[in-house]
């Protein structure tokens, strides 16, 4: 392991993603990518779906976690990593770090999905509860990485990462050149924007959006305003997507991105259920989004080959959204 | 299409299987072979799952369904084809006889899965209702197909439609040659033959277990019995193995299987959930027997390569078996 990135003060290349996805591509699923003959001929368009519901940890956040914590030196990682996800990449970082023999620990609020904590001990990280505020949870990662010496891996906001998760799009792409249109899932921005470093790199005549819940639109009212708003209080079914547009992430959207748009919580059970019924694919409310957004018109694709990026498949089956909601 | 296969007489060869996966190769999805590290660690050994979950249609049985139709002479097809199979094999042949722009007949009981039937005509298939018996579903069938023309194409007893699901066994075993067992689900026994068939003349050595659920083992008390026996009723929620073991089928099932093992309900639905936490793949509760079968000690896979065939996915969402087992 003597292939470790410095931390860099730019956002990734095409380059550092190539590196990235070399490094880790001993570790990572090579995801399939999937069509339906039924959808595509609902939407009057050639779809393809990158299937980051298959990778590793059950999302692409396995990707960047692993690039992140691969590019540590050996001084770095002796500590473990940590980080305040409650989410997939609280369980992808776990999964990593036991890559190299490292421990994990996550700060994670009281009352976070049992299901997600389960994930997190089965990978063998270590969870330190907090209260349910930004900032405990801040707080308390600080806490462990003064007083224990880990290396803090955040989720999306690390150049890192963002490499990380621009190698899904690059897989994408070497195997399907020929696209139109990339859409993916917008939260913090880590795979909106590595996808789209990559697409401008590959592909600039490619148009690349994204897509998020109209209850959590950050990242379109950020736009709209030429700075990020901090105002949004979440609302969705989309548990993924909750997070606020990153500091490092939106630069890079701003710049490279074509359209962000955004869904309703209808729309979004109503395309995961699609998934699920047509694809035979579990995948968690936030991957449907981008195929609700063309379903719903929010987007249009009509005659175009385009592709989606389904980002991953954590849910509980206890809880679906259509039995819940009835 | 002029490479039509006559009817034979005899069980399909490894020679009639291969050009079955010709003849129907432009048509059907080349699934994919996906692993678990979670599941292998779980249980010991390396698991290949072959997903004819995310085939057209569903499940497995369009590749039957699909070679017979297109093994069919212009005079026969004209007519169209019919079947009285209300689950699987009647939504893969309306898909199939679509392909020749030919009518597809399906004779199903009142009281169907209203998912089965919108199945059924969203590829195009008429339906023909009967009283709920067997005698009532196969004299229907008899009369469509006197009064109307239309071919009659088994679920599973008919050589063009084992030599199809054969395809499937085919594909795996080139993609990974080294593995120790071949498990698969077993209900009127196409699937399990056509592998069998296919096993025994590549890898004689390969070990090929059918597995049928507890409450549907017929084929187990046939091969005791050196009979088709007919008195079992079958009770299981695996809809797909409902189905009494067929005339061609038994015979090469006798030949060609090592051993044909029965698996509980409650082992069943938990391998199935399994199915879905950790691989996000959407399987019915027939293609979680193999697997079922594994957890539970019914067949001893430790230390061993395992090719499990995941046999469909077509389940109806709002009524999941630990969900309505709550």
């Amino acid at each position: 392991m003597n292939d470790r990135a410095a931390e860099t003060s730019h956002a990734p290349t095409l380059h550092e993603i190539d590196a990235a996805a070399t490094r880790i591509r001993p570790y990572v699923h090579h995801t399939p990518i999937l069509h339906s003959r039924s959808i595509d001929q609902d939407l009057g368009a050639h779809l393809s779906f990158k299937c980051e519901n298959l990778q590793r940890g059950g999302a692409f956040k396995f990707r960047g976690a692993c690039n992140a914590v691969l590019s540590l030196d050996e001084t770095a990682i002796a500590g473990g990593v940590a980080t305040h996800s409650s989410g997939n990449h609280a369980a992808a970082l776990c999964l990593a770090a036991g890559l190299r023999g490292a421990r994990a620990v996550v700060v994670m609020p009281r009352g976070s999905s049992a299901v997600k904590a389960a994930a997190v001990r089965r990978y063998g990280g270590e969870i330190v509860p907090c209260d349910p505020t930004q900032e405990a949870r801040e707080g308390t990662l600080a806490e462990v990485v003064a007083k224990r010496g880990c290396h803090p891996v955040p989720p999306y906001d690390d150049y890192r990462v963002i490499a990380g998760q621009g190698t899904a799009a690059r897989e994408l792409l070497a195997a399907e050149p020929e696209i139109d249109l990339l859409v993916t899932p917008l939260g913090g921005g880590g795979l909106l924007s590595g996808s789209a470093i990559v697409a401008r790199a590959l592909l600039p005549k490619l148009r690349v959006i994204g897509v998020e819940p109209a209850g959590a639109d950050d990242a379109r009212r950020s736009l709209a305003a030429g700075r990020i708003v901090t105002d949004v209080v979440p609302r969705t079914v989309a548990d993924g997507l909750r997070a606020r547009i990153g500091q490092l992430t939106f630069p890079i959207i701003q710049c490279c991105v074509d359209a962000v748009v955004a869904v309703s919580e209808e729309s979004i059970i109503g395309a995961m259920r699609l998934l699920w019924e047509r694809m035979k694919l579990v995948v968690e409310p936030s991957s449907a989004v981008a195929l609700a957004a063309l379903l719903a018109g929010a987007i249009d694709g009509a005659g175009q080959r385009i592709a989606i990026i389904l980002s991953g498949g954590n849910v509980d089956l206890d809880a679906l959204p259509w039995v819940a909601g009835r």
